[in-house]
């Protein structure tokens, strides 16, 4: 028998569940609705179904599953695998995860902050391969981060250490939904994106709905003043936070993932001037600036990783 | 014979020399100019004679120091015991500082850039005891700072972290020494006191000379409005760059030592109110702000620390 990994990046729009060796080759993937606002009664049942019909494709490849890892938004703990707060999930308080899902699927199950789930996936086998100290940033809806050094994460005294989405750039700046103004989060997000494409005085852009990051995009991409310019600011505002942060942790590597990070080559070299022109110069000169390489793959790379990890250390 | 420790705080300004016992005591301590000007010949020469004179001391009291320790600023290559760069020596470049005070004084020296030794210090004897994740800031004439995280000093991949006075602050701000714009140092450090008075319409302060952080803590302190409107200031300022730090690290404890923590009366409620309404509610309810306890003596003593573990790990 072989033996073989699970890795769950439980999401608020998505649940990605994914069989992997150990290795950390994905082997098969599967993706659905995460369906929050159905309460946790049911997300956990859909959790336990998807791990069961990975199971039983294991088992057609002559595989065993030696560890369940879930990577989920909020304030993680470890040690007892409970979900204490999930911002995504609203139901979701004290929620014992590990002990609930282990009942269900009868393997051991691992838990770990999403984020730091990412982190730990481009370590592993992504853009931070062989790198010791990195930074992570998901770019997304909002801005997450997992912060690993000597080659573990930092989870600080109570699990909440990484927010990097959450250093002010601008005291007096945009209001977040933290409760602070000027977080990070309000202008390297999509919702920053689209927020600068509009105060940079862009015009309704065709396509119905609501204005994307993606369509700012394309916009930008398509020669649009405003929306370059949106993306441009949004690159400057990024480099002022990543500058703090090459200051700070002198790290060997930032890795940017999520969404906006599509918009990479629109953005990345006003992120790099910012940090030249800010941050000292040995530590600017060493931090590489890169791309994820695992993209939506990370966070269940990087439950599995937990899950293997957590495995060897018998804590089962 | 008792085991005894020296420790060296090598300021641009002044050079202070203690003996310890090996429980971190400061039986004895001295202090001089260190008059950098005159060249890394003439400071080693003088660092040397102090060594020897504490070490005769030490004779007396039946001692035999087993290590010395120097917390030195700027960019210090611990394990080679080369100081890189040093801002406050500016012929100090590569200089083998270990190799050539032991060729002098013949007992194993040990190098630690000097925030971390204040650090390592308050850790050991001072505000610090028992924390095992700490941020020290020193607001003196620049801004310094040494991060503890897991007990243990966070270097970066080339010893350079740790640079919390030059977390950027202000994006479109002051002016700073680092080529940056609105770093945290501008606005909590000695100078930025100074600054915040003139630019909140102070006036000349009796006395003459040139005005100093003291002098505004003083008039303050005499309810002269427009310097303690510029402690406000600064303790609000000081507060924006913490909560991105508590996001950041969610530590146990932040020490703040310095010159300017002088004036901590005059300026900690604004601070600790910035943090609590900026940072995210449990970790900024977690840490303590706290002022260090050592004072002045912090380095000296975090140096000694060094060299007793240093010593202890076989590193002569």
């Amino acid at each position: 028998m072989r033996r073989l990994l699970v890795g769950v990046d439980l999401g608020g729009t998505n649940v990605r569940t994914a069989l992997l060796n150990i290795d950390g080759e994905v082997l098969e993937k599967r993706k659905e609705a995460s369906r929050a606002s159905e309460g946790h009664i049911r997300v956990l049942q859909r959790l336990a179904e998807n791990i069961q019909r990975i199971r039983e494709s294991a088992a057609g490849k002559e595989g065993e599953i030696i560890g369940v890892g879930v990577g989920a938004p909020g304030v993680i703990d470890m040690q007892k695998g409970v979900v204490v707060k999930s911002p995504n999930f609203p139901d979701w308080n004290e929620l014992p995860l590990k002990e609930e899902l282990e009942k269900a699927v009868r393997v051991p199950v691992f838990l770990e902050n999403d984020a730091n789930a990412a982190a730990l996936g481009e370590q592993w086998r992504g853009a931070g391969r062989g790198v010791r100290s990195m930074i992570l940033m998901t770019l997304g809806t909002g801005v997450g981060g997992g912060i690993l050094l000597d080659g573990a994460i930092w989870r600080g005294a109570d699990g909440m250490a990484g927010e990097v989405g959450h250093i002010t750039l601008f005291p007096e700046g945009r209001p977040c939904g933290c409760g602070n103004r000027g977080c990070l989060e309000m202008y390297a997000s999509a919702r920053g994106v689209v927020q600068n494409y509009y105060e940079g005085k862009g015009v309704r852009l065709a396509g119905s709905g609501e204005l994307t990051a993606v369509m700012v995009f394309q916009a930008a991409r398509e020669g649009n003043a405003a929306a370059i310019g949106a993306m441009q600011r949004m690159g400057r505002d990024l480099g002022i936070g990543i500058a703090s942060m090459v200051n700070i942790f002198n790290p060997e590597m930032i890795v940017i993932g999520g969404g906006v990070g599509e918009g990479w080559d629109l953005f990345i070299d006003a992120t790099r001037r910012e940090v030249s022109s800010r941050a000292f110069e040995a530590p600017a000169r060493r931090v590489r600036i890169v791309r994820s390489s695992l993209g939506d793959d990370a966070g269940m790379v990087g439950a599995a990783a937990v899950a293997l990890q957590q495995s060897k250390e018998g804590h089962a």
